[in-house]
């Protein structure tokens, strides 16, 4: 049985996943598009021969919709739409983060609670990725013993003007933010947010370029997180785990190396689609077949919840010059444990 | 409209393509499957709800079939089902080699030419791997100049003791003999094997290994192909095309690297189809889009009548003691020009 | 004119000194020796041709010596032998630290600043390792810009029990605290050690492994350094300067590397005699020249106090929780300045 | 005691080592040069304080002068440096080749043995190279099984005009030809030289740029050497050894690693005398401590037949087209065997 996908909004991420539903996503189809942009709607519906909707609402009302992937900027349809889709028992995939504030994310979980099963999956596509669940099976073996600190870093070559201090937390660091206490299998227990007073040329004046963030674990894992998201050089994420008896890198992989005039060259990505091409491709086909048979596994609307709070935090620690913040959760509902 | 592909073979290769046709390529359907063992069929037609066919025949002949990959080993049968397939008008997956024989590979040419169209595509999946599309891009770019040199090692863990000596070129060494003329993009002219005098000791009596496989090209481009089968090692795939201004080479992608005690590791793949998963799907997806809109452009029969001369020839050189061959090819058909 | 050379305490560092003055270094001869053990001093002077001194003073006082190499753990003597060296005007390096409080640093400075010329060097051989030399003609080029981070790390494999707590800061981190203020050329504003909750099973009651130390520099350049001294993998050392259009990276120079069962393994050193051999042999042969030239250019007291009041603040905020302390410095004689 | 070391040629590499003797090689002093330029002979006599000698023979035949390094081009003179002190009972090193035939080769072998005690060493100082020692260890210790085949490249930026086709073999395969029979601790038993059509546009008519040399062992194994010296990259040194549990790799040591604009970027050494900086010193300081010890184990008067003798074959087979040429060595003299 084929899967009806609709995808709402068709922006730079929209269109992707909508040629990724469209063309190499096993058992699904794209059968709906929606954008407030009505030649959006119109080119990739004609493109993929999917049906072309007058609005989100309308998209996940329509029978011809068995679930939905919600790649709006976080406003307040966004919300609406999840909301919706609850509401209707329909699957819904939400890029990340889920919703802007603490408080939409707990009203997605409370009709989540209310409906009684998870119906909620939220883009966090780095525990897809064939490094990270590397990483995690050496972590949870204990093989090299128990994991004692981390060091990270996520660096893009530049961003746009409209990217500000804020955002280093809430749209970069977020996404570590989710990562590590995965890997880790463990909450936070704090977090800090230092602006270092040297800066790059390369930013701008509602920008602090770049940021230092800590955060330990409840366990006392210590973290560190260059953001660095102009830094003139490529997209180069790295995590080292450091264990009691060796430590554990992610790598870059890499295809193809050169050799010419006095250096040996090995390229850096230049973008987050590219370097995590895998990871995406995996996110997106998991959560089809889990949809298929009725059983999502992936990031839930609590993992959103726990990103949010932590991302709350991080920012309250750079607004107050850098001090330690507690991070704290609310207690965890028994339909988001494992 | 999903393209329904029966499969006739479900060993090792076969089950794999089985369930990447099932579970993770875009716009198909498993939709039947046969094979000499009726436990497989009855298995793999089960797993995936497949029509389960009598026999190879019976699945070619069947309307319910649109595209059909054989995946036998290639004995009569092979033969049988490929020409069976061209006369139905129907595009067939075959698992390389063709034909055991430049005779049997030139009956399928000679059908293909009376259809007037090319049907056949040949499973040499690494001109899909992404390190070999790299590769290929910077040659062609000329960015570092002519290539002028070839080193590639062809290396195996292990390999069964019905595997022999013969096998190091017509199984083994057969993959770059399609590879590389692909790559530099033209033929060649003449190749040796030879046979060092000194061997591992995890060979066997009818196995000389490793073996050395020289292959020049019309252009003058020197090739050293080490065939290493039994090198207890891992499966270590390497290409270096040495240029006028640089090298170019492949590199094995890995997502993640440990330091501890006293060593910093990466992994080597222990299997071909870890190595080239992202080959081998992209090589099945790229197929049946190419069914899908009635045009592929695969390796073709063409391609697997080149690579069986070649392999003839080096098998020649390596029975007459290390010999210089030349390598002789037909015309070229209209139908396989570009 | 060769230069005759007396070294003070041959245990693991003196009598490594020893070996390179007598077998590896130009220009000098290893003309005496002394410590506090006489069965050492019977071995090393017969072993190498060397004078057997019954005193420390009684080396750096004989006509028979031209320079004084200080290689005994920071007592009391260290500093009397140091003090003498200055005033019978004799050129000596101390093996770094120089001294174990500020307060001794500073008189050690006095009695150089009386004599009118810089007799003292300390053994910070960091700055001799040819890795450091070609980071540092990267960064001072601004080649990529200005430098804005560095991440760095220096691990052991192991430490015996008598190292503890504090000695993570004032024998291993010193290192650092002296290598990277050369290395951006500027003075430290502050700096802070934070102890994570989770310690490596390892370590031991008195000593709390890992730590973190981070210090930030004048301009505002953030450093964090990794202190780990029982990781039990290997002498692991890295440093990571980013800066605005690039990062430059310190690499463990390898020689050799191993592919073997499904691993390519490069060598992490054990220890850092091997890690830095080229390091000290550099400092010693630049030292015995630059006495031969009566000029000598290396890490200077004043260097040596830089770094002690630097390890004091460090101290201090690991003392009181991790708060970050100030580190100021008295003003720079103008016998220190370049 | 103090050994005094004459130089005979002071071009480029002989200035390299008058350097290396005067300022950093322990327990020597440079006491006499000569050349046929005089102003050469004054420019460094000066500057090292060495005696200047009006001629090579009146160095050799000085009582000043201990032992004497042969640093000229390998015409009459040389042979005859090295014949008069041998006749003197003294010390020579010899720049490698020994000689430019076997026959004068043979001529310094029976003066040796004449005199009844190694006093030759030829300069092939790739033996002294870190990482061919640790490869030597990790061979001889069959740690990896035996090996079995062996790749190696010996890349040069460019050469001057004046070096042609034979040279490929006589003065840069010659540093193979050694090296690898050392390391592998046994004879080679033929050899070829092939050269591919396809050549670089920087080389010219009298150079034929890249070749290919294959070598094989007494016991079987497999050399393939690639010789391509105008490689526009750089001065870029490869060896591996494929053992029957894995393979044996040199790595060229790097200090420091840069990240800019989509690239990782390792330098490639631009020198020889950068890439064996360490080999050179080793080869040197060993030299010098065995002259003192009266026992000398460095490359031998027969190392330098050997490696003759096999350019020779391998000059053949390239001249003759490329056939298989035999290796054949005269008897070893007891003298040389260890």
């Amino acid at each position: 049985m084929t899967l009806n996908v609709g995808i709402i909004g068709l922006g730079a991420m929209g269109s992707d996943h909508a040629k990724r539903i469209a063309e190499r996503t096993s058992g699904v189809k794209l059968a709906g598009v929606a954008d407030l942009k009505p030649e959006l709607v119109e080119k990739y519906s004609k493109k993929y021969g999917a049906k072309a909707f007058e609005s989100g609402a309308a998209l996940v009302a329509s029978p011809d919709i068995d679930a939905v992937m919600v790649v709006t900027s976080p406003d307040d349809q966004h919300s609406q739409f999840v909301l919706q889709a609850i509401e209707a028992g329909k699957y819904v995939f939400c890029e990340k983060p889920l919703m802007p504030t603490v408080a939409e994310c707990q009203k997605i979980i409370d009709a989540e609670l209310n409906h009684g099963k998870r119906l909620v999956q939220v883009g966090f596509m780095r525990r897809y990725g064939e490094g990270y669940i590397e990483m995690k099976k050496a972590i949870d073996s204990r093989k090299y013993g128990e994991p004692l600190l981390v060091h990270a870093t996520h660096r893009n070559y530049e961003v746009p003007t409209s990217y500000d201090t804020t955002m280093s937390v809430s749209n970069t660091a977020v996404h570590e933010a989710d990562l590590l206490h995965w890997l880790l299998g463990e909450d936070y227990e704090s977090g800090i947010t230092f602006l270092p007073k040297k800066q790059t040329k390369y930013t701008h004046d509602n920008l602090h370029d770049p940021q230092i963030v800590m955060l330990d674990t409840k366990s006392g894992v210590h973290i560190d997180l260059e953001v660095f998201v102009n830094n003139h050089m490529g997209y180069d994420i790295n995590c080292e785990i450091v264990c009691e008896e060796g430590t554990i890198a992610l790598k870059t992989p890499t295809n193809m190396s050169v050799k010419t005039k006095f250096q040996h060259e090995d390229p850096i990505p230049e973008e987050f689609t590219e370097r995590f091409k895998d990871a995406y491709d995996n996110e997106i086909q998991q959560w089809a077949n889990g949809v298929q048979k009725n059983q999502i596994t992936g990031p839930s609307s609590w993992d959103g919840l726990v990103a949010m709070v932590t991302c709350d935090a991080l920012g309250k620690s750079r607004d107050e010059g850098g001090v330690r913040e507690p991070i704290t959760l609310p207690e965890k509902p028994a339909l988001y444990k494992d």
